[in-house]
């Protein structure tokens, strides 16, 4: 084992968490914030506790809101104008994974010059990035732990992955009530995101012991809880261990990394806009079974840790149990099974040489456990499609 | 489930990664840093290194190293006036808990006024410390990923704890080739400091999802690397395993809190210069058997940790077995058995009714599963001499 790195926020988890925004935003010197959000979640109840409770800080308050289902280079760019328009000094992020990359975005262009996409990469931020604050709401994405921000560069349609320690936020606060809003889909969608972080960061190379206790941990999580969860809004402990399923699925991939279902999923998000969580829903059985040659003991591992009984079994036949439970926990929860399923009005077919060569330089195909080339990820999408 | 925090520093671990000092250092701005260590740890290779590789980084550094086997209040006091003569921006612990614990003392007084007793407590740190980097050297404490400094007042003759997020290290280098240079006595002790850490902090009342699972897996690396990394030196495996379980546990009970071993162990430690992780061996297997009523299901977990069968056990069954898998262990490691087996030259039972009236007033008797008065602790030590 070589030297490895470790790094997380202070986290604050707990039904009610919220309430400690105020005190947070004034431990770490705030005094204006910038509340970046969607619009369907500044109609919830709890935003309204959010602001409120920055009020009752004594602390000001200006909300951008306009963003759509991926984050993109000019919504970054947007906000940032506002930010410094209104001369705040901390960034608050509140909604699923989108909001909270659009406002680490904002938070380096707020004391960085240059475009975002020169920030496109691994530690290219010099400055240092002004307090952050994450509050997510899908239990999903991890971006409220991670050292990652993915950016879809509307220009060159593709995500950009921009990596920096900078861009661990300084506290995530995670509370399982704001789940309950969340629809079936979306439940659904942000859950199997989850399982993808988890399994995708314990088979990758740069994976470390204390990454892996964490992946394993979600993966189990998932395997008992994301099925109820998707079943009842009202389940508040299915979603309680979801949202600590997503935080520790976060953990473990800001610093194994990922591998080729993410790869291959920023090629199809920055060229559509697709729910990134369903497409890696899709992908990752594909992508189990193409890596189950380079490491049939971790995959035998994950077969364990959802469930499955592999006594007696090779670890390439225990393997292939964990990729069967997958196919079927996605088709329980009503998750798509084809790319050609997700309602897209282009032919998707059309594009697979392009999305594979984008897939191919992604900065997640690094760590991906079994060498792939073009002709792999070409295969892998036609198989997926 | 209430709201509960979890905050760590970043951790670098891996054999070698002492080399990375020298870069930490400049990544925190350091220019002139201020090494706390012991006379034999400025006598090994590798503090040679350390020192190496921050000159080699530009950085000038300043040694301080006149500690004894407990950190003590004079300790802090003379060392933050050597880090304030020599104008330096930076606090580095190299050695045992007291070394880090010291030179977390030297990082209060070096920025806020008033005399170190005066922090005593919880969050009484109110100005910035300056950037911190800690290197252990004894898998043990867990000082290094913790918000606790815990010295003695020499006045008083009790340890103090100081509790406060700001005594969370920026950075914790943790090289387990460094621990190839421990004797057999220190690695037993240390190493069962780490399971009390372990222990105390999964049976806490303040434990969490989070903290549940770094106690879980301290707890099972100790039951089968301790063993073997007694045996041999050269084990560097065994030596691994057991610094990755030290960070766990640290990062375990650093949110979770302890309980009473711990809050006893202060109390003969501020007394006595006794070594710590010797005191919490012998007190550990007594308090557990007198925890049991209050959690038997986590004292069957516990079991299971430690890879006892407990299949048709009861759950206060299987805790038993877990506390004598404890006995065996430190019998099996040459540990002491008894307080009185420690070489102290005073008549121990004497102090007994004045070191329970101590111990039921520490701070770490708060999160104790099971009420405790001060009868129960005298009964406790009485069972210890």
């Amino acid at each position: 084992m070589g030297i490895n790195k470790f790094v997380m926020p202070e986290v604050i988890f707990g039904n009610g968490s919220i309430s400690q925004i105020g005190e947070s935003c004034l431990r770490l010197g705030a005094k204006k914030v910038f509340i970046v959000s969607d619009p369907n979640v500044i109609q919830t109840n709890w935003y309204n506790e959010i602001t409120k409770s920055i009020e009752q800080a004594g602390l000001h308050y200006v909300n951008y809101n306009e963003l759509t289902i991926n984050p993109k280079d000019f919504e970054v760019e947007k906000g940032t104008q506002s930010y410094l328009e209104n001369e705040c000094d901390a960034v608050i992020g509140v909604g699923g994974g989108s909001t909270i990359d659009v406002a680490k975005g904002i938070a380096i262009l707020s004391t960085n010059e240059g475009t975002i996409q020169s920030f496109e990469g691994i530690d290219k931020i010099t400055t240092p990035l002004p307090p952050q604050i994450m509050i997510p709401t899908t239990a999903g994405s991890g971006s409220e732990v991670s050292q990652f921000t993915i950016l879809v560069d509307s220009t060159r349609k593709i995500k950009m992955t921009i990596v920096s320690k900078s861009l661990v936020p300084d506290i995530a606060i995670i509370d399982p009530s704001v789940l309950s809003t969340k629809d079936a889909q979306l439940t659904a969608s942000t859950g199997l995101d989850v399982l993808t972080h988890a399994i995708e960061a314990f088979v990758s190379v740069a994976s470390t012991p204390l990454t892996d206790v964490h992946a394993q941990n979600a993966i189990s999580l998932v395997a008992d809880y994301l099925r109820p969860s998707v079943a009842s809004k009202l389940n508040i402990e299915a979603k309680t261990k979801m949202a600590m399923a997503s935080l520790q699925a976060g953990l473990a991939f800001s610093n194994a990394i990922l591998g080729a279902v993410h790869a291959m999923s920023h090629a199809v998000g920055g060229r559509f806009d697709m729910l990134h969580g369903e497409v890696n829903a899709v992908l990752l059985p594909y992508v189990m079974e193409y890596n189950l040659l380079a490491c049939p003991d971790k995959f035998a591992h994950i077969a364990q840790l959802l469930g499955e009984d592999i006594q007696g079994l090779t670890s390439i036949e225990a393997g292939r149990t964990a990729v069967a439970f997958v196919r079927d926990l996605s088709i329980d929860i009503g998750a798509p099974q084809r790319l050609s399923d997700m309602g897209l009005k282009e032919d998707l077919e059309a594009y697979i040489p392009e999305l594979s060569q984008v897939a191919l330089n992604d900065a997640c195909m690094i760590t991906n456990p079994r060498d792939i080339f073009l002709k792999d990820v070409d295969s892998l999408f036609r198989q997926a499609l």
